[in-house]
């Protein structure tokens, strides 16, 4: 099968990894067969929005049968690249790093560890799950000689933007970045943010909102 | 004013934390005042857009003034409901645990925490900020006491619902879920996910996809 996806919306590629991981619990359950009812039920998504989503990439569905759950799950794997190893360095080894470094995805997907780097001389030189914690001036080194594909930042904002310039220069292809800024990269850099604050302002806000609905109820 | 913005769709409450951010960068570099268009130029949504935005709450610009910055960001921040104190317990004491314990956002904008829970001995009676780690079998008792409004889940998945469970029984309003997992909840008990494995799947795609378009030009 050719790969070309770029007609496909951001929206829709926004739900596989929620597919990917239901599809992952069905299989722990050892549930082998789905339909897109049974599906929406559990997911929350209608049924005729799993069929389009899922159409998008070629259609899996077999009319009557449902879907086969290890051969979508094994799709919508290819299709999110998993299939894949990523090289990846982490430069922010506090809690943050080592939280993500720790996490039991990254190892399990393919996103493999080379090194973490900090600036705190206590840190360098220890190692999280064997891998070292380097000084952080020898980043752009250690991604030119290892070629890492992923930036992982867990830094504080303020140095957040010339870490991710070192990166981008010594020839990372992507960003993770948990700093919570819009870093600035070349075009051809992607940059996948994960702003906690932003989050947690969501549900600050909905508790609000509820609040206040409440409130206005009791007049 | 009357707070009512039921009507107000998800998709702009959820850029409400951009502006903000901007705005708060703004303040500290001492720009009192913008134009939608520069504000756009800073911040990637269309001068449309942004007046449009901002038009659901009320509107804060003036024609041929632009938006007082200070004024926007302090309503924002009302909006959000970041002018409240909201008293929050964590559960989960490892590194994730311990790096949102840490979070300057979270301190700053008053989400005050109660304490970290954790089963692991090791972690028990340990202290984070000043602030008591304890065993998660108190948790109930803990967030009755002291009528904790926030539980923020750093759990394992495998014991995730449980917790979401005993904190809603305990009467939280709002969970904050880092667990990979959707759990359930009351109707009126809100969550908020962090679902970190779908962000990075998403880069997993991004960058599986343009090294896929860049094999098909060089064929």
């Amino acid at each position: 099968m050719g790969r070309d996806f770029t007609d496909v919306s951001m929206a829709v590629v926004r739900r596989l990894p929620k597919y990917h991981r239901y599809l992952k619990d069905l299989l722990d359950k050892e549930v082998y067969r789905i339909s897109s009812r049974e599906l929406s039920r559990l997911i929350g998504f209608t049924a005729s929005q799993i069929r389009q989503d899922l159409n998008c990439f070629g259609g899996f569905g077999q009319q009557g049968y449902g879907y086969n759950v290890e051969e979508l799950y094994n799709e919508i794997g290819k299709i999110l690249g998993l299939n894949k190893i990523y090289s990846t360095v982490i430069i922010g080894a506090g809690n943050l790093g080592q939280a993500i470094a720790n996490y039991p995805h990254f190892v399990k997907y393919g996103f493999k560890l080379y090194g973490l780097f900090d600036s705190n001389p206590k840190l360098i030189g220890m190692k999280i799950r064997d891998i070292n914690i380097y000084d952080v001036d020898a980043i752009e080194s250690f991604v030119e000689k290892n070629q890492i594909e992923i930036g992982i930042i867990c830094t504080p904002k303020e140095v957040a933007q010339d870490i991710a310039d070192k990166l981008t220069n010594a020839g990372v292809k992507g960003i993770w970045n948990f700093a919570p800024l819009d870093i600035k990269v070349p075009d051809d850099v992607i940059v996948e943010n994960v702003h906690l604050s932003e989050s947690l302002f969501i549900l600050s806000y909905l508790l609000h909102e509820k609040e206040a609905l409440e409130a206005a109820k009791r007049k």
